[in-house]
């Protein structure tokens, strides 16, 4: 070895060869190559992208001279309109951090996000007026409260001191935006959805966004040019990153205020949509939509999903009528999908149904995830690859969050041994593929047995007249514990308790059968998750 | 703003969310997710991707156990086979940095590369034997000779210690490499041309490498598993970094030793290559093939192309044949392409000669290059967009070099100003495109007028009879310069001077026209280049 390392001297990073990585970067880009290329439509509004640059800019211009900069949050309630894409870039774009808050949330929840966030200026879309006015109007810390008034929805109410187009005439459109001066620099705080305890406030850098908003292209073997329906909120961990796809791939949002079928079918006709994201619940939804909706769609559609494991029966559907179907996992710690179920030609010769399972499986690491593992939480010691053995799903890399804001002892406990603790668990197939069993919380023990819930509800969900069902544990006298059903059966559908528990009898080892059955409509989350936890007392109530 | 900024509080770089940006990632995911897939073909060789990051674990833990480690350079002098693709790994593996030396250079100029970039260790393919023989035999510090012995060539010589094979079989197959510490790490050095002077060696690092291979794929709308054909050689900015790509991508290399048509086509046909690149000249070799060759090919066939500026008709002639070819720009000194002549949909409507002439321009960014302009040298104000204007290409981003070895003084002019000079005269189009006029050098000066030769070129390789040709300045008594232009027609062809003048004055002002016209077989580099320099002397003595 040298003394002197010369590959060493003399060749520092400077303004020719390094620049920080960041989104920015994309629409930058996309604006100066792609000028009259389509960026956004709402309704009958079209935007290019040099058109769209240049909101940013102004918008990045205007919230500067209010005082708004490095450190400082900026807020969103807003669907997924030109406002909150523009947000995207213009707030990182004066240094500030983007906090897109999920319109789901009631007043409580609001009210603690904006408070620890401590967002300067708040944009709230006219739709959600009045859910903000309830919750600012008792707030020690009101932020500025801008109006997005889209001409394309009718009610509402407008609360703010002025409006977002108002607001972007303020701003200088020759205003110069930097870089960040590090990449490491926070681009955006999303909130977990907090079902035990407080939201935790997760921190994405440049950097991150960077990654893995190539990272998601790239597993979906994304062109460039996509034309791409914004059916997945850009509240859920910035719409998976997908706002700096587009910018990244120079592609069009289609805006979508509402997630119906009704709106969804008739807009992948209309724009020849190629591309979307959702979570099973949507799939499902258009998987069971009206025929004549189904029949609007006639070109091959792409679909990312994840937020939940997706029943095979979903999926099977949905290939059926030629939704092209990816499944990815991730969580909003490691900026949405970082995990994806990349499809093995191995399987090409498969049954509809298998392959539908095999995809039903979170899968492996994404392309620019560095490090993903099922391995026991206090030894850091990988499972067996035997598709037996549970363990914890741990990811590592520079698409792992910053941090979680102001709170080091939840950071350090989510890193603890130099991997992130995602809290799912799983099993590790030989193939290399991980399979979630279900979140800990999750899990029913049943006479000593791990009961996976997500393996009781994907046979129930391939019943034909199931439409959603969900699975908890009840408990059991001499069990422990049992599983117990709840299940909304489909539009007209006849099913009793008896023909479910022999559907699972048939399906499955009979200590995993469900000892009991609700028919019901499915309690969820905002992010449309089922909320186990009403079931889960529920259930305990039907025993007492 | 906060006297603390509550984003830099708490959330540092850290194992679970940080590591080194590197394409040695790339191999290690292929190898781990898609272990069976084929990774390598040569001749009748077929190797998996588990199998080939096996063998690149096996070199780093030979050469590291040979004492080669950080700071080290390990040469080769090879042809785009296994060896050399290994060595793209395997090198950076054990933190050294791999030197692939242009099998084309004459003994010479290898001394001066071995000399300079302090090799420890050569790897040489036994067709080259013969050639370092000459050149190490008296070598103050000669480095360890590796033979690589492929079985697919019968001839050549083995000069070294021992072979490749045996090297490998001295590594440890559980051999902990270790990703570089800092991404700035030099991964690998490649010698420019040198065509005045003696070659500068760029060093490429592991971030600057990750980087341009994500770039060049996303150019190339490229998807998971391509079958690539290995017409460019890897010792040309590592073959565009597109080993790394292929990592990334997970594709089968197809290996090729001596590219010729005659072996091109039944490639293609035999693997079913969807993917390669080629300089121009490899492309006019295949447009100019004899029939039997081209009915071989059968599916499109995507095609990078780059080295010199493609002339139209030649791009044309291989949109004939159904490849599909991308322009694309760069220097050593950016990895390779950095510039894309991206495809503007506005451009469908135009005729086949108007869209050769359109892609026959360098273009714009490549997606993943931060800055590109088009500029006064001394000034580095951008030119005018008006496609007359003549002025320096410029590149500044993460894809530009580290530097040039052991040339401090060389680095910093090359970055004067924030900006990497790029040598190349250019205008600058209104649409955004950059288009090549002359390097500098190259560009004639007659009665105060600039002729680019490139454009003359351009007219001449439109004549159906004309297969190269080559445009240098002559002295002249009046205009102080004038075009003389060389010319090589095809098989069979009959062409006069009178006739050249004639085709040009209907083509091009009448103060381009060739003064002088001379027909010969041009004189190359060892790049495939038309040495320039040797016409001038030519042209010079015309004269006389």
């Amino acid at each position: 070895m040298h003394s002197i390392n010369p590959y060493e001297y003399g060749m520092p990073r400077e303004a020719a060869n390094f620049q920080a990585l960041s989104p920015l970067t994309f629409i930058e880009r996309a604006a100066s190559v792609h000028p009259q290329r389509l960026a956004v439509i709402n309704g009958a509004l079209r935007q290019t992208w040099g058109q769209t640059y240049q909101r940013c800019i102004r918008l990045a211009s205007a919230l500067s001279q209010r005082g708004v900069g490095l450190g400082d949050t900026v807020a969103v309630i807003a669907p997924n309109g030109p406002a909150m894409f523009e947000a995207h870039f213009g707030v990182p774009m004066c240094g500030a951090v983007l906090n897109a808050i999920n319109t789901r949330l009631d007043a409580e929840a609001v009210a603690f996000i904006l408070q620890h966030g401590e967002a300067k200026v708040l944009l709230v879309d006219k739709e959600f007026g009045e859910l903000v006015q309830r919750v600012t109007s008792h707030l020690p810390n009101r932020p500025l409260i801008i109006d997005i008034d889209d001409p394309e929805y009718a009610g509402g109410q407008l609360i703010g001191q002025f409006d977002y187009e108002a607001l972007l005439a303020e701003g200088d459109p020759d205003y110069a935006w930097q870089l960040p001066a590090d990449e490491w620099q926070a681009i955006s705080l999303n909130y977990t959805s907090g079902t035990t305890g407080n939201p935790k406030g997760v921190v994405y850098h440049h950097r991150g966004a960077h990654l893995n908003a190539l990272s998601n292209a790239m597993c979906w073997d994304m062109n460039r040019f996509p034309v791409y329906l914004w059916t997945l909120p850009m509240f859920h961990c910035n719409g998976w990153c997908f706002p700096w796809v587009m910018a990244a791939y120079v592609g069009v949002n289609v805006c979508l205020r509402h997630v119906r079928a009704e709106a969804i079918y008739p807009a992948l006709a209309e724009h020849g949509v190629d591309h979307f994201c959702g979570a099973p619940i949507v799939l499902n939804m258009l998987a069971n939509a009206a025929d004549e909706l189904k029949a609007l769609k006639t070109q091959p559609v792409k679909v990312l999903t994840a937020g939940a494991a997706p029943p095979a029966a979903v999926i099977e559907a949905m290939e059926a009528l030629d939704f092209r179907v990816t499944h990815v996992y991730g969580l909003t710690e490691t900026y949405g999908p970082s995990v994806s179920c990349e499809w093995n030609s191995a399987w090409d010769k498969e049954s509809a149904e298998q392959r539908a399972r095999l995809k039903s499986r979170q899968g492996v690491r994404a392309p620019l995830l560095e490090g993903l593992m099922v391995a026991n939480p206090d030894t850091l010691e990988p499972v067996a690859k035997d598709g037996e053995t549970i363990g914890e799903i741990m990811m590592r890399g520079n698409v792992v969050m910053k941090g979680y804001l102001k709170n080091p002892s939840a950071t350090a406990e989510a890193f603890a041994g130099g991997w992130f603790h995602s809290g799912d668990l799983a099993v590790w197939h030989a193939d290399g593929y991980v399979e979630i069993k279900d979140r800990s919380k999750d899990i029913i023990i049943s006479g000593g047995e791990n009961i996976s819930s997500i393996e009781v509800e994907d046979v129930l969900y391939r019943h034909p007249q199931i439409l959603e069902a969900a699975v908890v544990a009840m408990p059991h006298s001499k069990w422990g514990e049992t599983p117990c059903a709840f299940i909304a059966v489909k539009a007209g559908a006849q099913l009793d308790a008896a023909e479910v528990i022999s559907f699972c009898q048939q399906h499955m080892a009979r200590f995993k059968v469900p000892g009991h059955v609700v028919f019901t409509e499915l309690p969820k989350t905002s992010t449309g998750k089922v909320q186990k936890f009403v079931l889960r007392e529920q259930a305990r109530a039907l025993v007492v």
